[in-house]
């Protein structure tokens, strides 16, 4: 039985609960605001999904580096659109020792500065492009406002940011439908559902052409972005000075993409899946995929006989690529370690009595439902990683599905609040006027997220912008946000 | 033809040259200070030298978790020694944006002070210990004199930091044991040779009851420090309060250890096998193990049977599980390549010509020695994989052997002077007197390492003193160091 029945109502807390209480992230006692601590087994999960993400930017030619944390206030403050877009935000290192630095120094809050420097140095020619670098760090931003575990931090501790540079303004737009790619099979592998949306003009990347975002939705209704992409044309290439070779032999500035997520894809996995009673992990990831627990009853040897067994099947599943933990603490019911495991989440419990043993199987039960198998001991390894998989494809379509009701096309206002109000992403008819967004923004009582990435002329067809009543030409996208 | 013959002589020339030549560490052109960057080649080793570390920490129930990179001035200030030890060289964040912040943060120049406060919050009894816990992070010291690329660096960027604490101190000691036991075992692996010894009193960590060093000896004949491992007894336990509940129903504090490695790891790694060509990588943890080119002469057809061999060859090596890089490009000759890859220290080269292509074979040529051998396709895998762990024991033990020849034990300080000045290590017999120690510093003209781990009585049996010419009690080990 979980403390929070209605997540929708009670996310906040659920949130801050079960992030603690499954030993994911200690928020709000570490004496820095806005900063947190990775707990060994939140640790875990974050190390699956970075790797996952490292695996999908490795095979398809990034490479991983890593920069140094401190950025001199002169390279920082080289591309202007972008400084003024974070000046209020940096944190300054002031003082080495107990001396004042010469130059102040900027904790990282992103990376295009001294990349584009250092970029300038490495790249010579188009032969050596296109570029695709990335590393996985700690950004900071000064938050002014509330902080929240994972969402908005101080220091964001799992920043993956990929930095692209390309020959031609043609190969950036390759890059830019690449990343959107990557990021789509990241959360689809994780079941994040996601929205992919064209970013509007004022809420574009500081220095970029235009940027693509991905959002999510929590469950208490607001959306949160989980990744963005992009496209910098040459911004930083032109400030730093990153002059490419071209094949015809005049030298031009180079085009440059980045796209980043960050902890916030371990906050919507927890928040996604999750139900009353803690974290349900999709079994790929994991980092516990099964526990094996005893249900010793009768004769002592009975019990030895089912301590015997647990021991096997722990061992059995282990060399089979299985990450398994046998729970045989003593000082605990049964009960209470179903409990333990349910809340962190671990997708399935195999449970071994008398009856097992008698029986030459196990009892496999699945967190998502509590639906029970019995699986002979013979088909062990197999049956547990299909109840795994199938286990994957019921909490992914369950996302999925409480995803895809709760986006609604409106073009009445009225309706369009009271949808945003009840936590629905709402896509309204739209004239391409700032002014129009602005007001829409007003009256739905929601944040514009932007426009879907193509726009089939026949969906807009017809319908017209229910500020202006002109012709709409795209659907702009509102929704309560973080 | 390397550029450096005598890489004793050269070292710090060669130094600089390779780590930029190989691509493994851009140094001394990002604008600040003391702080390079991670090239993708140079990722890579970093990465196998760390996954290695993890894998002997996760195996030996150490918990890999994040910390926050910024300490507040209170937390760090909290254990007296240890602040002396570090306020002149730690980096203060004093703005927040343009508005100074209320509390001063220092970046972590290390993690006991903020770990301890929160192992207050979450331990609580004995039956939590012991706890192992470690991460691999960023590290900050702002150094006045002059700095060393991976050497001596402001952004310490490859820390492996672990902290443990435990409920006796017998329980500490014997996890100084097991640490020096995993960094053994790891140099070991890496093939970097080490003495261990126990520092002097007025060389110890700020706040422990004493450190533990290992040291390398680098080609210009200095000893470096490649890892410590410290008692920390209570000192910060007390300063931050982690009470436990002891068995007895009593409550006590706590006893600590710590330890840790950095890029010093890969520094030495890239200085102890390497050679005038350049790196010489274990076959174990090398990026590229293998690589395959092709010599392709003849008639069309010929080189298209080259070209076809090679790619084969490539997919099954790698399907093998050999990390293999074919290297086709069309711009470079065969002997341009072989260059490159030497340089970079991939283990293996597999030359493939017509010659080869007729005989069903390849031509395998050791980075080491490049001795010549043919082996039959049929034979591929099992053959490349034997000799690449044929290589791993030829520089090993050659890295030993060197090292064994350097280390001498002397009474006569004029002979020690100038095996010091040669680039040995001594070992002196010392009464146990700190005039004593610092009088042989100044006659021998190094510095002191600290003694054995363990000295045997019989060791020092009727020695005495060089300096006072009282019995000895132990050996003194001095070197010039970095």
């Amino acid at each position: 039985m979980g403390v929070y029945r209605d997540l929708g109502r009670d996310f906040d807390e659920w949130f801050d609960w079960i992030i603690r209480e499954a030993e994911v992230y200690d928020y709000g006692r570490y004496p820095v605001k806005g900063m947190g601590v990775w707990l060994p087994y939140g640790f875990k999960i974050r190390k699956h999904v970075v790797e996952l993400m490292r695996s999908l930017l490795d095979s398809t030619g990034h490479e991983e580096i890593l920069l140094p944390i401190l950025i001199p206030d002169g390279i920082l403050a080289k591309e202007s659109e972008h400084v003024h877009g974070f000046e209020d935000q940096v944190y300054w290192v002031t003082h080495g020792g107990l001396a004042p630095l010469d130059v102040k120094l900027a904790l990282r809050p992103t990376s295009e500065t001294p990349l584009s420097y250092l970029e300038s140095l490495w790249i010579k020619s188009y032969r050596q492009l296109p570029k695709k670098y990335y590393q996985v760090v700690s950004v900071f931003r000064y938050e002014t406002g509330a902080t929240r575990a994972m969402i908005r931090v101080r220091e964001v501790s799992t920043f993956k940011e990929a930095h692209t540079l390309h020959a031609t303004y043609e190969d950036s737009e390759r890059q830019v439908v690449e990343a959107v790619e990557i990021y789509s099979t990241f959360f689809r592998e994780l079941g994040i559902p996601f929205l992919v949306s064209k970013r509007p003009e004022w809420d574009k990347f500081p220095g970029a052409i235009y940027t693509i975002a991905f959002d999510t939705l929590m469950p208490d209704g607001r959306t949160l972005q989980i990744g963005t992409v992009h496209n910098l044309g040459r911004s930083f290439t032109i400030a730093f000075n990153v002059w490419v070779h071209m094949p015809d032999g005049s030298m031009d500035y180079g085009w440059q993409t980045s796209y980043g997520i960050s902890e916030r894809v371990v906050a919507s996995l927890v928040s996604v899946h999750g139900d009353s009673v803690g974290l349900r992990l999709p079994f790929k990831y994991a980092p516990v995929q099964v526990v094996v627990v005893p249900i010793p009853t009768g004769p002592e040897e009975a019990r030895r006989e089912v301590a015997a067994l647990c021991e096997r099947v722990t061992e059995e599943l282990r060399v089979g690529g299985v990450r398994v933990a046998l729970d045989d603490r003593e000082d605990m019911t049964p009960g209470d370690k179903f409990y333990y495991w349910e809340r962190r989440g671990v997708p399935l419990r195999i449970e071994i009595g008398p009856r097992e043993v008698r029986e030459g199987s196990v009892t496999v039960v699945r967190r998502d439902n509590r639906s029970r198998v019995s699986v002979k001991l013979e088909e062990l390894v197999r049956a547990v990683v299909d109840i795994g998989e199938e286990y994957d494809e019921a909490i992914k379509a369950e996302a999925l599905e409480g995803f895809g009701k709760r986006i609604t096309r409106i073009s009445d206002l009225g309706e369009a609040e009271r949808a945003v109000a009840s936590g629905h992403i709402v896509e309204i008819p739209w004239c391409g006027r700032v002014s129009c967004a602005t007001e829409m923004e007003i009256r739905v009582g929601g944040k514009a997220l932007g426009t879907p990435l193509r726009t089939d002329e026949r969906e807009v067809e017809g319908l017209s912008c229910p500020v202006c009543g002109d012709r709409a030409r795209s659907l702009m996208r509102f929704s309560k946000r973080y």
